[in-house]
Parts: structure tokens; sequence; C-alpha cells
């Protein structure tokens, strides 16, 4: 209905005014190899446009951008950022810049683009100006709307926005369905004409989720099409802005941005100068090239943090997956609570002999009783221990066996709850040793109304990374939005979970055998994930007689391969101390493999089929590799060229048994070693669901 | 629709379930004085019913009570709690206490009444319980809904609550139209069936407001009916729970509540045991009776403050007025900033030349150049002063005076943001001597979507006024929901505004000049309001050659007057010390003024017409009378029997002067002084609009 008004105002100004700019005079900006065009241009509905081709292929066919805009305060529209839309001017620039983030892949990352600046203006008497900026790099385009300061905008609320990236077919897609509150789906594989994301929600054992639309998918979205180019769209630097899902439209493959809402349906109040996040588009004819992007990171600020002396990338166990396991619980009243001093002394015990830094505790504030699923908002108050906790003693025994805790605030998304304890809570961590928080949002959010990836949450998160970042506190956010690459701008803000983790295995139908081959490609686009890798007993029926159902969806070799497929400066050896304690052989990769890298070389993938990716742990003249396959077997042959020339190796080969099987026959592993040298080749066997880890270190 | 299923769903049960309770068996409760009777019973439709007379006369005919009440998480509605319910057994007992309120009217307060307690069930195979528990009272009827904690009902949502409040006929009424979010409405006088709350909406100069139905009011309603009984209608000890409103059937003058709705349309989630406010019925043949009532402190819980010896009535006086008469500005962008360190420093002087406690200071903190009306989360810090105001000279400044600052929290309705830093702002204020605070809530709450009246914002009242408790600072809250009695639980929490205050004679169309013989009657039966009276430079043209249509609507000795007729623990001398000193004799009256009394005498009065007290200061032998009257002049003569017998008394009256008028010429007043004693009388001439102020000070 609006936008038929627009059309009709629409007609009335072009008979009336004099539109400014020529219509369909393109501007066009190549990346710095030429692989990529760009090209923006204003239709003949005063929209505008762009499209993009990677070696001349299309990539996105002409595509609409824009928005409607609200006073904030009524609910009168304001003139359509969508029509009626004329260039003032544009600029061009060209950047080649390098820089060094704290920790992640790689030393070093190159930021190297050509850039076009659009400055637009409505074409009525009180024109809103808006830009557009376009980044167009080797492997990708980012751009973003921005709002200058300016006479006619000040205070306005985003209604709807319209940006579109029409595709150029029924490509093949990696998705999950589009919601506003969880992200914890099982990926999906089909063509784009058969994405379904009403299907979806049968089969999740998911506690908060917002169906919209069934033609909706999540971001990032993995996409393949016909003539062999991999492209992947997402958003980079998610701030004051709700997070983007895509409708898709069937008949053209046009996908649309759809924001997620606020309470009362609109999707931003900002106030101009002010701008989005970026739209990515990363393409490649190579699936590693999608992997290996630091597009996303390269279009976040710069860090913020002047000295991160105090953040340290680390391996951690923690008081976790024996309550997921059914072996003890969060609360004191099941009788077996597992955060009580005793328990949590021989974790540190066990992570003090084995080289772990850190030791996480979940279920160690009173409250765990009445805390799930019921909207409920007093609910935890981040100080108060149950009375089997003991948290001086705790924080003593640590400190002299040279472990740090980690805390756990599940806020249970009673956020209004969690901000106003914020400061009370962080004092209280530092006060006991506490360097790192995991932070938790399970079931719906208060205020109610509001989403888990809508704006008021998006500040939340960035708020909470900020103020733990005032206290020296690394954190790790389970249940929040999807990454952006906010890592650079915050790199305390060390991990994310934002999917479907490891837990699922443990009570639900599970992860697909292929979920972990398909992740890389699409919710780790943004940054690190906490995945919780490291699961030696894949049989939940060992802890659980009712569990027959429950267990690992991957072979035991897969779980350690993660530990290098997963890029993670906080990554967590799952299972519980006497899983490893039966199994030291293959325990020994977990503690030998690094969380931080100097290097990173994607060796092959295919989203859905396999990855193997080697990587140079910091500081050091360490390799490790890490293979995976999906629910198919898989032999590879790797070359090590990526070795010093002149060094020899100890290559300690963590490969799945033969007869290993995800489903049958997970457990059995094999570990054999060999010297190799960079002109060595590796030939790897991976089972059904399974993988092989390397570690390769430097003979003297 | 779904009252229907429901009926349908009770003919099923009634003819297949033995109901416990025999239909239309009544069961009564008396006053202790026995001119009240309470009936309750459950009607043929299971629905609980109550009714009510007061010496013989029915105050309320057969009204119905009950919920409707869902899951929290899902939306599915539970079995009615309004139809086919039962009784299990009623209870009954009597209470004639007595206890000391902190501060207030009285030194004393007497807790009489009978009560009446049903003990409900649902009569499905998983019944809820609920109870109703009735204080009968002398001076009218309170009653609540509680939920035991029961096996069938743990966290739920009320989605609607149906209590009813069925009048006799069309009685006059004053009123306020029905909001979610304001009740700074001039008050209506209109007989029920003239009730329009859409028209109300036109000629009020009001920020937030949230319109619902034009056949909708606020309590606390006051109703004169034609038989000659005063009923007043409101609630008492609002916690956890939205405000009501009142729906008015104009067929059969039946009230029926209207809960504030959350961002979600959901009124109230609670858990088991709960209770809901009481729902209160103040009736007598007198006026008076109303405006003496404590029906409403008593059925608030008692103190939870042990030692509230930090808790101080005090009257001040502010950097407040001289903006809104357009002298100065909040904002320093302005160029003529009111909270700048020089002239605060002359405010300070003259509190301590004149005996005032306080000095109240608005627009000290940045943020004020773009506050308003934007929606905006991110406003006000609380801890950043205007370089131009030196919060340490001042604190040394005024601490050397012998003065206690009075700090200002307007959150501007973003209340996420002031709830992320209470604790910040609350030590700040005591660091830098301040021990009260004002708090603003101008614009829509942020929660967007929750209202000032709703449940959440109810908490957050709630929640400020125990967290100042923790610090010690008392509280005076404007813009929030209207009081019900909490000061008697938080005594620190001293005033509210909650109503059209004396600032919309500034910059409006004023307030009408029967607006203080009104909300005696309705708002202060809450609780006090801080009106902030003592205007003396009555029209605003004095000081802003544009405000010729801008005035106070009352005569100066009115101003006087208001001293005594509300009652306010913390008492503002709002005018600008350069209107005191230059009318000193007037202005002695409120430098002698108490705040806090051992007794209140209401000599006369009726709902918009007039009002005559005489308070007896706390801890002395000082009576003040205060006597207003609306658009119409008035005599009367009053008796000065409550004075002690044996004792002279030095009266010193402050009347209208004879051709006062409150529109045409409300400065001049006159000052006499008379000797008298408990057998005197004193005839009291009140111009239109006017009032007279007494000083009786015994003669040692």
């Amino acid at each position: 209905m609006l936008t038929q008004r627009l059309l009709i105002l629409l007609v009335t100004f072009i008979t009336s005014i004099n539109v400014i700019n020529a219509q369909a005079k393109k501007t066009t900006v190549n990346s710095p190899d030429k692989n990529i065009i760009l090209s923006f241009w204003i239709n003949e509905a005063g929209t505008p446009m762009y499209a993009c081709t990677y070696k001349t292929k299309d990539v996105i066919l002409p595509s609409g951008m824009g928005f409607t805009i609200k006073e904030n305060f009524s609910k009168t529209f304001l003139p359509s950022l969508r029509f009626n839309l004329a260039v003032i001017k544009t600029e061009q620039q060209s950047v080649d810049e390098k820089w060094q983030p704290v920790w992640g892949e790689v030393k070093e990352i190159r930021d190297n683009y050509n850039q076009l600046t659009v400055h637009l203006t409505q074409t009525n008497s009180t024109p809103v100006l808006m830009d557009i900026v376009f980044k167009v790099f080797n492997d990708g385009v980012g751009f973003r709307y921005e709002f200058p300061q300016q006479k006619n905008l000040n205070h306005f609320t985003i209604a709807d926005e319209y940006t579109e990236f029409h595709l150029t077919g029924n490509h093949k897609a990696f998705w999950i369905p589009g919601d506003y509150d969880s992200n914890e789906f099982n990926p999906e594989t089909t063509n784009l004409s058969e994405v379904d994301a009403s299907k979806s929600l049968a089969y999740n054992q998911i506690n908060a989720r917002a169906f919209f639309d069934s033609n909706a998918v999540q971001t990032p979205l993995m996409l393949k099409s016909s003539d062999g180019l991999y492209i992947n769209i997402h958003e980079a630097a998610l701030v004051n802005y709700p997070a983007m899902n895509l409708h898709l439209d069937k008949t053209s493959y046009t996908l649309s941005s759809r924001l997620v809402p606020d309470a009362i349906g609109n999707k931003a109040y900002l106030q101009a100068p002010a701008k989005t996040p970026w739209r990515t588009i990363i393409v490649s004819d190579k699936a590693t090239d999608i992997i290996a992007s630091k597009l996303i990171l390269n279009l976040n600020e710069p860090s913020v943090i002047k000295d991160p002396s105090w953040i340290k990338p680390q391996k951690f166990i923690g008081v976790w997956w024996e309550m997921h396991v059914g072996k003890s619980s969060w609360d004191r009243a099941s009788g077996k609570h597992a955060a009580n001093t005793a328990n949590v002394k021989k974790y540190i015990d066990f992570a003090a002999k084995y080289g772990f830094s850190g030791v996480l505790v979940e279920g160690w504030n009173v409250g765990w009783e009445d805390w799930f699923g019921q909207w409920k908002e007093n609910v935890f108050d981040f100080v108060t221990p149950y009375p089997d906790f003991d948290v001086k003693e705790l924080h003593r025994y640590a400190a002299e066996k040279g472990v740090k805790m980690i805390m756990h605030h599940e806020t249970s998304s009673s956020v209004t709850n969690y901000e106003r304890q914020m400061d009370t809570a962080y004092r209280f961590m530092k006060e006991n040793g506490y360097d790192a928080v995991k932070t938790g949002y399970v079931g719906k959010i208060i205020p109610r109304g509001e989403y888990h990836d809508g704006q008021w949450m998006v500040n939340h998160y960035v708020r909470v990374a900020k103020k733990t970042a005032d206290y020296k506190i690394m954190l790790d956010a389970h249940e929040a939005v999807r990454p952006t690459g906010l890592s650079r701008t915050y790199p305390n803000w060390m991990a994310c979970e934002a999917a479907r983790g490891m837990e699922f295995n443990a009570w639900s139908t599970g992860n697909n055998p292929d979920h972990e081959t398909i992740f890389p490609f699409t919710r780790f686009m943004g940054g690190p994930m906490d995945y919780t890798p490291g699961i030696f007993e894949l049989k939940m029926v060992h802890w659980d007689s009712t569990k027959a159902n429950n267990f690992v969806h991957t072979t035991l070799a897969k779980q350690l391969a993660l530990y290098v497929t997963i890029c993670s400066p906080m990554q967590m050896a799952a299972d519980l101390p006497e899983s490893y304690e039966s199994r030291l052989d293959a325990f020994q990769f977990i503690r030998d493999v690094a969380v931080d890298w100097d290097d990173s070389k994607y060796l092959e993938a295919e989203p859905g089929d396999y990855i193997t990716v080697a990587r140079k742990a910091k500081g050091t003249n360490k390799w490790f590799i890490g293979a995976i396959t999906d629910e198919n077997k898989r032999s590879t042959t790797i070359k090590l060229d990526f070795l010093d020339a002149n060094k020899k190796y100890l290559a300690t080969i963590y490969a799945d048994a033969k007869d290993a099987h995800w489903k049958d026959n997970p457990q059995p592993y094999e570990i054999t070693t060999q010297v190799v040298t960079s002109k060595s080749q590796l030939k790897l066997q991976l089972a059904p669901g399974g993988g092989c880890a390397i570690s390769l270190f430097p003979i003297e």
C-alpha cells in the first residue's frame, strides 16, 4: 500500500521537478585486481541501483537500495529514501594498508580496496541527504548507507530498509531460517527454490525463536551458482542497528533486507550523522577464498583497546558438559549440583596438570531452580553463589595452581536485570580473580517485545563488550546476535556462540554430520565461535541410559580436527576430565594445539562437504592441520609446501581408524608419526563424518 | 468471542461436576461501625460478585470480579478465573491496631477493619486456586486478589482483569481521561454520562500520552451521588502490577478495570504466590471524610526502613521556576543557562537566610540541548555537570551555609539508560552531599512500547524507591505513576508529581481555578504531591513580554493556603528569590508553615468548590489553617475549637484583599493579626479563585 502511494507521489514529482541526475548514468568502480566491477546508478524511479560482476560473470543483477523513514515520536512517514533520489556528486579513492589483529588467523591483514562514495539527495523542497559508500575489494564488495549531519534530518526512525541482492539464478544455498531470536538451527542445503523456513522449525529444539516468513533466511548466507561462483552475503560492523534477515523472492531470486523489528515494529532509531552496518558480498570461484576472506574484518573499525596485553587467547575446560550429558545439574534442587567446591577443584587440578589456563563454571550462582522459559525478570544476581560454591576458596585454590576461573553470567535474556547489575557483577568478578566471562541469553528477551537480534539488543551486546573491556574482562557471548567482525574493534570480545553448538548433540536430534563443513562458510564469516569441541565420549548413553538416541555426530578424530578448522581465541576442551584421562594419547593434540595464529592456509574446501586447513601457531614454527568431511568418507592428499623449506618436522597424525564411522563407530582413532619436509605429501583417509588432525613440530 | 466460548464451556461443566458452592449464597461483612455492609457471592455463571452499602444506601451494585490468564511463554489461555469458580471456604477476622507514620498528616493512624477472605477454586480437573480478601473499614472497602502457592499455577500472565464497580446512577464525577502514559490533565467535572476522554486530549499540552478509550477515566476517581454519597475509587499498594484505568459503561454506569498493557499487550507477569494491589472504595456522606481517610495507607505494608532518622521533611527552593517562566534555560546552548555556580550560590544564600533546608537545581548535567521528545536512549549520564556548574565548590559552599543540595535526575523516560546508571548516580550524589533526588520521566518510555503506568515501570519506580533508600536518599518522583500509599512502606519516597503541576500555568492554558479544590479528592488520595506552590509573581508577562496569556490561576493568598491544603513532606517555595524578597510579609507564612503534622482537621470541603483544613505542626503547639475556593468567591466562618482550651494564640491571617480576583487582580493580599482561643470563630472572605492562610502560634 505504502509503496503504491509512494509511486504515485513519485510520478507527480518526476513531472514537476528537475531531477538532477541523468537516469541510467552508471558509475563503476573496480576491485584492485580488476576482477570485480561494481556499478551504481539511479533508475527512472529515482531508486539507487547497484550491480556487480566477478571475472565478467554476473554476481548481483541490478538491485535496488533505500529506506522508508519516519519521525521518531509521531508515526508520520517522511518522504521516501527509496524513490525520487538524485546524485549530487560521487567521489572515489583507493586504499592499500596493513594492520595487525590482536589475535586471529594471521599475523597481518591487508586492507586493499577502491571506494566509491555517492552523495544523494531527495528531490523535494526540504531534501534529506544520504550517502552510499561502496568498498570494492579483490574478494568482494561492502557498502553502507550514511546519513550526514544536515539541516533536514536529525532524529529519525528506520521504518524499513530495501537493500536488494538480485541473484542470477536458483543457486545452491546453505541457509538457516530467517528468525528474529535464534540462529541455533541445523543448516539446510537446498537450491533457493526449495527454501522453506517454516519447515525447519519443526525439528529444532530451540527455546526462543521468532519465525516471521517462510521465504526468509539469515546471513551469513552461503551460495554457489551453477556457473561456479561462491557467493557469501552478510554484514559487517553491526552497531546501533538491527540484524538483517533476507527475504527471498523465488520468482526473481532476489534477496531483500528484512531488519529485525523492535517491540512496536520499528527497525532502528537513528540520529544524523549516522551510518548503517556494511552489507557484504564476498565472491570467488574458489571456495577457500571465501573462508580466507578478511573483508568483514576490514570493514570494521580498528581496536579501541589501546593496550591489549591483558587479552589472552586461551584453551579452557569447564563444569558444563557434565550437565548437558545428564550426569549433574546447574541447580541444587536436583541433588546433583555440579558447581560445588570439591568438583570445581578437580577441574582446577586437571587444568593445572594438563596446561589449560581457564576453568569455566556454570551453575555457580543461585537461581537455577526457576530460571528457564518463564520470561521472568528477576532471576540471577551474579554475585550470590550457591552455598556449596566457595568463591573465595576457589579463588585462592585456582591462583595457587596458576589457573584462572571463567565466570558464567546466564542472563536468561532478562537483559534489563543484567544491565542493572553489570557494574556490580564485573566488580565482583575482578575481586575474585575472574578475567573472562561467558554470557548467556537463553529465552525470550526482557524488555518484552524486543528480539535477540533487534537494535536494542545489538546495542546491549556492544555495551557489554565495552564495559567488560573497561574492567579488562574477556567476553564469550552465547545466544547473542551472530558476529559481524566487531572483534576487531573490541578484541576482548573473544568469541560468540550464535549458532547451533555442540550441546545440541547431547540432548536433541543433534547436529548434522556436515554441520562443521558448512558453518565456516556461514556463521564463522563474522568471527570466532565457542563451539566447544573435543568431545571424546561420543555416545551419551555412556552417561545416561535414557540417552540411547543422543550422540555426537562426528568421529573422535574429527573432534580433534575441529580445533584447527574452527578458529577461536577461546577454545574449550569440552568433555569431562575422565574422558580425557582415559585417552591421553588423543588428548595430547588438544594440549598441543594453538588458539592464536601467525598464518592460516586454506588447502581445500567445499561448503557442506569438506575443509582442510593448516595454521601456524603464533610466535612459533609449529603448524597444525585440520581436515574434516561430511557424512561421506574422503581421501585426500595434501602438500606441505607451506612449511619452511629447510626444516624437518615431526608430524603426528591423529586419524580415524579404518572402520570408524560417525554413527556406528565414532570412537576409534589411530595415531602415527612421521618426519616430513616442505616437499612431503600426506595422504589422509577420513571416515564418514570423520576428520584428521595433524601437529607438525620442527625438529631442532 | 472468548467470553462466549467460556460460557459454553461453563454450561458443560456445571452440568457435569459438583459445584461446591450454592449459587447466590451470600457472605456479608460489616464495617466496625456497621455503616458499611459488604456482600460476596458466586453467581449462576460461577463469577465472583460483590456489592456494598453505606448506611443502607447502595454504593456498589452487584459487580463481577476475576481474570483471564495465560501461560507466560506461549499465548495459550488458561481456564478462566472469571467464570466457573466455586468457594472452598471463607474466613473472617477483625483487626484494630494503631501505627505511627514516619511523617504525614497525623501522628498516629488507626487501622480498624473486618476482613473476609474467600478461597476460590476453578471447577475443572486441574483447578487453579484464587483468594479474594476484603477489608471493610468504617470509611470504605479494600479488596484484592491473591494467588496462593499451588500445584496448578506457577508463572502466569494476567491477560485481563475484570473488576467491576457497578454504580447506582449517573453520578457527578471528577475525572481525568484514561491514559497509559500521563496524568497531567486538567480535571473535568461532569456527570458520568458526559465523560468523554477523547475531548480532553485537545486542550492539554502533554508530551507523552496514550489515549485508548473515550469512555475511560483514571483513578483516583471522585464521585458524588444524587442521594448525597461521596465515593472515591482508587487502588492501594500498586507493586508488580500495572495501574488500573476504569472503563465506563454509560448504559449501566458500571466501571470496569482496564489495566495498562505492556509492549505486547499483556498486563502483568506474575508468579504464585502473588497478589494484586488493593481496589479501594472510600465512601461517606461527608466530603471531609474522604480526604481525611487513611484507608489507602492502612492497606499498604508497614515501613521497610528500620531507622528512618535520616528522612527529613523539608521545605526547599530551587533553580526551576525561572526556567518555566522563560527567564533562563536548562540547556547551555540558549546562552541563559540557569544552573551556573554563581546563580546557584544566590539560591543557597537565600535558603540559608530564610531557613530553607534544600536547594534543588535542574539543568546541572550535560545533555539538555537534545533531550526532549525524540525517544533518544542515551541522553543524560547523571554524573557529568555542565562546565559552569561546579559540583565540588557548591557542595562546599552549601555545607558552609548549612543547606543541602537536591539533585535532579531527568531520565527523559529513557529508563533503561537510568537503570544502568542508578548506582553510579546515587554514589555520585552521596559523595557530593546530596540527600534527596527529584526524578523526572518526561516523554515516551524506553523500553519502547512500555507505558509510564505499566507493570514494568511500576516496578521501576519501586526499585528507585528501594535503591534510594539503600543510599539514604529521599525521593520526589515526577511524571511517575500516581501514588497508591506506598510512602508508608518506603517513607523516603516523600512525594510524587503524577498530576498537572503548577508549571502548566507558566506556559500552557494553565490549571483551572478549581484545580486545587479537586485534587485532594483525586490525586492526593494516594499520597503527597510536589505541586510547587508559593508563586507570588502570578503573571508570566512580568518575566516575558510574550507570555501575556500565561498566568497562575489563583490569587496570591491562595498560593499561601496551598501549603496547608496540600500535604507533602517536601514542599517547594517555587518562585524566584526576588519575588519573595519584594513581599517578605506574605513570605513569612511560607517560612513559618510546617510540612509534617501531628494532627489535621478537615473543617469543611466540597470537591471542586472549597476546602478548609487546620493542621498542627509536628512536635509543637502551632496550628496552620488553609482555606481555598474555586472560581467563586466565598465567605465562611470557622470555629477554632480544635485549639487547646486553656491557651491563647496569635492568629496571623493572610487573606485576599477585598478586590482580589484570580484572573484580573490576583496579587493583592491583606495580613492581619488577632489573639484567639478555642472559643473563637474566624470569618474568612475568599476572593474568586482565592484563599486564606492562617498561622496560630500559642502565646506563652
